[in-house]
Order: structure tokens, then C-alpha cells, then sequence
């Protein structure tokens, strides 16, 4: 019988580890990136909300806040799928050097795409060169899992 | 000591692989489907996307895209939370049959989904169907993963 | 080598396998929340929706059913990377007392936190809390996973 490929004996799982959870905290960290842009403008998402700061409103449609709130969106297109499809392809026994640079490209990627889309926006196709790149490195992460699962 | 399930001995497991991963590549697919109805009508959700293309325009309201989006939000309302549930599953050692089939048949119900919702659009209850065969299978896996571990 | 942490030998795993069930089913409570103020208010998001319950209109600006959106996607954008830093903080091999409790207050504030949004409106900073006490979980968990993979 096999034994299981994750536990941390398996350089590819602690390699996973390691992206994985720099990934959590980067989708927890477009929360005070919005905070930032609520505050700073007064407008909050829900009537509630603007009672603790002075001159507050209600506003769905700041260019700001909603361009902060896409990269989020953005994120939880692509980053929860990431997770669990790394979590397969670590299944199939990648060679560590392919698995770790696949990681690393998808991670950096997804700071890029935040960093060019809602920190500072350069114009495309910076953001959709960083996008591609993530969405490329899954693309290939699941279908060595599908191969394998044949 | 229990050996892990979490292994390609274990076909149950194997069987995840495979329909996860084929999930992975069905929310992918969302991003294509809403970029055919974004260049076809060259309405664009950030300013820095309309340089690229001659005549493009802003718009958040467009009923064709926003069907697409919509899709796109349903996926990951649904399809993120079954992968968990259905990898804790695996735990719970079920029965081959049944374990493949829940897998096909929420792979099956998510792929009806969207098809209805943003490619074809058919008449409900076509659209309610898909969602509802989808989400019993998930609170069916979820329920048994809770008897499980009680 | 050492053995897999992911079995139901390792009560940390039970545990998560329980809590973790526990969230995917409250994030799947979202719909039916949704789905009493849509057929109350007879108000749906698609123009196919309106067919089957009379004098129902499309509309995308009712406050109370826009409300209980936020909170669902507030839910996509908090739990799912939950669910993942808490997998990886298994591999940590963490005390089960500190685990345990972690799983529960990232659980239990979820689960105030729609309430206290989406069931019944309490003032803030109710919300704010609710949402702070699983944003520390996670990074917390988070930042474990990454100081253990260094």
C-alpha cells in the first residue's frame, strides 16, 4: 500500500503549505485594503455601518471601492479553485522542482494581479498578463490531475 | 493506527480526484464565457480594459454579461464548499457506488447549470433543477460527514 | 516516515472534519435566506425567474435582499480560506485544545455573523466583531502554517 503523500516527509506538501497559506493572507488582505478606501472616503456597504463615523453614507458605485471589490471577486474566481487543485495535482506525485515553481508562479501572480488592478493601476495588459499566468498555472495543475486520474 | 484514505488506493479518492478537477476546469471555463460577451459587445468592467479595444466602453448592467456573472457567483457560492465537503467525505470510507456517484452526479448538475443559466437560456424549472440536484448532494455529503465525526 | 495527520485517528482532524461540515452547510443556509426574502417580496434576479410566481419583477436593489446577499458573498470571501488554512494547520501537528477552539470561534462567529447582518439587523460594531473574530482565526492559522513550513 502507498503511503500518503501529505505529510510533510513530502517536500511538494510542505512547498503547498508554505504558498498555500501566504495565499490565505493575501485574499484576507484585500479586507483592510477596502477598509482603507471606506474610511478614507466615509462610504460603507450597509445603513448600519455609518453610524460609528461622522458624515458617513451609503454608496454602491465609488470607482474606488468598487475596483478594490472586483480584485476580491477576482480572487475568489481563481484562488479557492487553485487551492484544492494543487491539494489533487500533490496526489499525483509531481516532480518537486515543477510543483514548487507552478506554486510560486501562481502566487506572485495573484500579488501582481492585485498589486496592477487595485494598489496602483497600471494600464493592460498588466493585469491580464498576471491573471493569465495564474489562470495558465491551474489550467495545467488540473489537467495533470485528470491525466493521472485516467 | 488507520492508514490514510487520502491515497490513489483508495478508489473513492481517485474518483475525487477526477471530478474535482474537471470542477476546477468548470469554473475556469466561466472566465472564456464571460470574455466572448465582454469583446463581442466591447463593454468592458474597469476603464484600463476599454484601451485595447477600438469603441469599448464601461458598463456594469448589460443583461447578457451579468447572466454570465451570475453564473460565475452560483459556482463559487456552490462548487468551492463541495469540494471540501466531499474531501471530508472521503474520511467517512463510503461505498464506492455511492461516493462516484454523488461526485457525478453534482459534477453533472454544476455542468446543467450553467449551460441553462448562461449559454442556453431554458425556461425554469430547468435552471432551479441543476441548482437543487447540485446543492442536495452537498448537504447529503455534509450531513454524513457530521454523523461521522459525532 | 511519519504517518499521515489526515485519518480519524488524530482528533484535530475529527474535530475539523465536524466544524468544518458545520460551515459548509451554513454556507449553503445562504440560499434559502435568500430564497424567503426573493419569494416574499416576489422579487428574482433573472428574467426566467418571473414565470412561475405571479406578478413577480426582476430587480437587483431591494435592500433586504441585497443584504442577505453581502452577507453570503461575505461568507465566500471568509470561509473557504478558512476551510484551507485550518486543512494545512492539521499538518502542524497543533494541540487539540488550541485547535479545537479555533475551529469553534471562527465557526461561531460565522454563524453570528450572518445573523447578526442578514436575520436580524443588530447595530454595530456587532458585525464588525463577528466578521474580526474569524479574520484573527484565519490569520492566526495562516501565519502557524507559514512559521511550521519555514
Amino acid at each position: 500500500m502507498s503511503s500518503s503523500l501529505y505529510t510533510t516527509d513530502n517536500p511538494v506538501f510542505s512547498a503547498y503549505l508554505f504558498y498555500c497559506a501566504i495565499l490565505v493572507l493575501k485574499v484576507l488582505f484585500m479586507a483592510p485594503l477596502t477598509a482603507r478606501q471606506r474610511f478614507s472616503k466615509r462610504i460603507f456597504i450597509s445603513p448600519e455601518d455609518t453610524t460609528l463615523t461622522p458624515k458617513a453614507k451609503v454608496k454602491h458605485d465609488d470607482p474606488d471601492i468598487e475596483r478594490v471589490r472586483r480584485a476580491h471577486l477576482n480572487d475568489l474566481e481563481n484562488i479557492p479553485v487553485f487551492m484544492v487543485a494543487a491539494l489533487l495535482y500533490i496526489a499525483t506525485n509531481p516532480a518537486y522542482f515543477l510543483a514548487v515553481n507552478l506554486f510560486r508562479i501562481f502566487t506572485i501572480a495573484r500579488i501582481i494581479h492585485t498589486f496592477v488592478y487595485a494598489v496602483v493601476v497600471i494600464p493592460q495588459p498588466a493585469r491580464a498578463l498576471a491573471w493569465g499566468a495564474g489562470y495558465a498555472a491551474t489550467i495545467y495543475v488540473a489537467v495533470q490531475v485528470i491525466l493521472f486520474s485516467l
